[in-house]
C-alpha cells in the first residue's frame, strides 16, 4: 500500500494564479452551491441529532388503598411519631412516555422489562448507544415505558415485611425476592458459554457488562396474586392509549398475551420475546387469534451447555403456540433472527450491538401486520 | 360588585356601518397586523409546544460487586437450579437524562427525590401538569433525574431479607422498610391541617391526592450505611458533568451538602428545599460556605395542629445553617416562599398549582448566585 501523502496543492489553491483567483465565472456559484450544501448537510446532521418531542411525561395505572397495620416494622412507627397504621397504595404500575413528531400516523408501543429488571432495560445500552426507547422515538412511534408493578418506580406492599420484622409472621411467609448473579446472567442471557467467555459472534456489548450489573435489581414478583396485577394494568393502558403494541420481554415474555386474555380490547399487536409460551387452551387460542403476534428470539439458544436444553424447549413451545394461532386462522411470526440475517444475538437482544437492526425487523413486522390493515 | 355584562357590540363591529366598513386607512394594516400578531403567535405557541432534546438518556454513578450467600431466599435457588450464590452489583445510583437545545450556557440541574417517593416527584404533577424537569429544560438547563441507592431503578441489595427468610439471621435484623400513609402525607406534607381538609389557600392539587398516592413507594435507605452511598454518587455525578447544581428535598433535602462534605469539586450550587438543617462544625460551615447555598421553604409551617413545632424547629434550624454560612463568608439565601410573594406552598412544592412560579424563582437564584458568578 502506498504511504498517504498530502496533495501538493489543496483543492483551495487550485483556481488561484499568479495570486489572482482564475476568473472562472462558474467557479464562485460552485463554491456557493458547495457551503449551501455544506451548510444544509449540517443543518440537516443537527436536525436528525435532536430529538423534537411534542410531549413527554409519566402517569400510573391502576393501583388502590388498602389498610396497613404494619406500616414501618418498628413498634415506634413512622418518623417516630407512634403512628403505624394506615392506607397505602398498591399495585399501582409507572408509566413513563414519551410522544414524538409524527407520531399520528403510528400505534404506540409499550415496552414492558423482565426478571430483575426495570424499563432501564429499553434505555440506553450498557455499552452507551441509543435505546430501542429512543429508536423507535426516532422512528416517530410514541414509546411507553412501565416498572413492572412490584419493582422499581411502581413501587411494592412493603406490609408482610415488616409484619415479619414484628414478630406478627414467621420469616418462612416472606414472599421470595430473586436478583440474578452476575454468574446467572452470563449464561442465561448467553453472552457466551461459560461465565467471563463470549461467543465468538456475540452481539452483546460484553465489554460493557460491569454497566450491565448495574441494571440488575431485586425482583419481587414473588408477591404478586396468581392474576399479576401488571397484566390487568397493560391492559388498561392499551384502552386508555386507544391503541397500542404490547412487548414483553423474557418474565414479561407473554404479559402481552396474558393481558389479552383479561381484555383485547385495543391491543392492537403482542410482541413476544426470547421466553416461553404457556399450553393454552382452545378456547384462549381462538380469543387471542384476533390478534396479530410477533414472536421473537435470537441465536445460540442451545450453546450453553449448563443448561443445553432450556432455550430450545421455551422456542419449542413458543413455535408450537404460533402454529396453533395461525392453525385458527391468525397471524402469528416466529422470527428467529438467524434467519431473519441476524446473528450471535443474546437474550438482551434490546441491548445487543445490532439493537436498531432487530428494532427494523420488528418495526417493519409491525408496518406490515398491524398498520396496513388499519 | 356589579354583574360581568356582555358588551353590546364586539370590537369587531365598531369599525363597520351601515353595512360598510368605514374607509379607515390604517384599518387593514392593523387588521393584518393583528393576523400576523396571531400567526407569529401561533408558531410561536407551537415552537413552545414541541420540546427539542440534543441528548437524552440514562447511566449509573457509583456501584460495586458483592458476593452474595442468599441469592433468593429459597433452598432451590434462581429458577429452581439450586444456584443461590454469587456476585451481584450493590449502591448503584440509576440517573436518567435530558439536554435540551441551549443548555451549554447553564449548569445542569440534578433534582433528588424525598422519603418514600422517586424522582417521578419533578415529572408530571398529579393533577397532569409539566413537572420541574421538563420546566428546567424548557428554561434550557439540563435536567438529572437520580433515584436515590436502594430505591426503585437503582435497586437494593437483597441479601439480608433472603437470609431472614432461609433462617440464618432472626426477623429483628430486618432493616427498617418504611412508607407514607395517606394520612402520613396529608398532614406532614401540609396539603391542610388535617387528613382530607385542604388550607385555603392550600396550592397542592388536593383533588389529584389519589394520583399522588401511586408514587409513595417503600423507602428502604434504613439497610444503608453510615455514610449514605447515595451522598457519594452525588458528588462523583457533579465531577463527571464537570459542574452541576445539586437540588435536594425532604429527605434528601441535605443530601447536596453532603455529597459537598464528602467532595466539594465541580458542585456549582447547593439547593435545600423543605428538609432540617443538622448542626454541622465550623470546619464543615466553612467548607461549605465556598458554594452558594439556597434553601427553600413553603408555607403553613406551624399550621398543622398535630405537628404545631416539626416544620416551625425545621425553618429555624436552616435558618441557622444560613446565618452560619453567610457569617463565614459565603453565599446563602433564605427563601421561605411567602416572603418571595408565593403563598399557600406545600412541602410537596415542586408539585403544587404555582411550581413554575417557584420554579422561577429557584431559576432566578441559580442565574444571580451561581452563573454570573463564572
Amino acid at each position: 500500500m502506498l504511504p498517504f501523502r498530502q496533495p501538493e496543492s489543496s483543492p483551495e489553491e487550485i483556481p488561484v494564479k499568479n495570486n489572482r483567483p482564475l476568473k472562472t465565472p462558474a467557479r464562485p456559484f460552485v463554491r456557493l452551491a458547495a457551503i449551501s450544501a455544506l451548510l444544509l448537510a449540517a443543518a440537516a446532521a443537527t436536525m436528525a441529532q435532536s430529538l423534537v418531542l411534542k410531549e413527554q411525561g409519566s402517569f400510573f395505572v391502576g393501583g388502590h388503598s388498602v389498610y396497613t397495620s404494619a406500616l414501618t416494622g418498628s413498634t415506634t412507627g413512622f418518623l417516630g411519631t407512634g403512628i403505624n397504621t394506615g392506607n397505602i397504595t398498591v399495585d399501582q404500575m409507572y408509566v413513563q412516555y414519551q410522544i414524538p413528531e409524527g407520531a399520528d400516523t403510528h400505534v404506540p408501543v409499550v415496552m414492558v422489562h423482565g426478571c430483575c429488571l426495570s424499563s432501564k432495560s429499553y434505555e440506553t445500552t450498557p455499552d452507551g448507544r441509543m435505546g430501542w426507547n429512543e429508536y423507535f422515538l426516532r422512528k416517530h412511534r410514541s414509546v411507553y415505558l412501565p416498572d413492572q408493578v412490584s419493582r422499581a418506580r411502581s413501587g411494592f406492599d412493603p406490609t408482610i415485611y415488616n409484619e415479619i420484622k414484628l414478630g406478627k409472621r414467621p420469616p418462612s411467609d416472606m414472599p421470595e425476592i430473586r436478583t440474578a448473579t452476575h454468574e446467572i446472567a452470563w449464561t442465561l442471557f448467553r453472552f457466551g458459554p461459560t461465565m467471563g467467555k463470549a461467543f465468538n459472534d456475540e452481539q452483546f456489548p460484553v465489554e460493557a457488562f460491569e454497566e450491565f450489573g448495574k441494571q440488575v435489581i431485586p425482583d419481587l414478583n414473588g408477591q404478586l396474586p396468581a392474576v399479576n396485577p401488571t397484566w390487568t394494568n397493560l391492559s388498561g393502558l392499551a384502552i386508555k392509549l386507544k391503541g397500542a403494541v404490547l412487548m414483553g420481554h423474557s418474565e414479561s415474555g407473554f404479559f402481552p398475551e396474558q393481558s389479552a386474555l383479561i381484555n383485547p380490547a385495543d391491543i392492537r399487536a403482542m410482541i413476544t420475546i426470547e421466553t416461553t409460551c404457556p399450553a393454552m387452551t382452545p378456547e384462549q387460542i381462538t380469543k387471542l387469534s384476533k390478534i396479530p403476534t410477533l414472536v421473537v428470539f435470537g441465536d445460540h439458544l442451545g450453546d450453553v451447555p449448563s443448561m443445553p436444553k432450556m432455550w430450545p424447549e421455551r422456542f419449542e413451545a413458543c413455535n408450537q403456540f404460533v402454529k396453533q394461532i395461525n392453525a385458527a386462522g391468525g397471524d402469528a411470526t416466529m422470527m428467529q433472527l438467524p434467519k431473519f440475517g441476524q446473528f450471535g444475538n443474546s437474550h438482551m437482544l434490546m441491548q445487543d450491538k445490532n439493537s436498531n437492526q432487530v428494532a427494523d425487523l420488528i418495526l417493519n413486522w409491525i408496518d406490515e401486520h398491524v398498520e396496513k390493515t388499519k
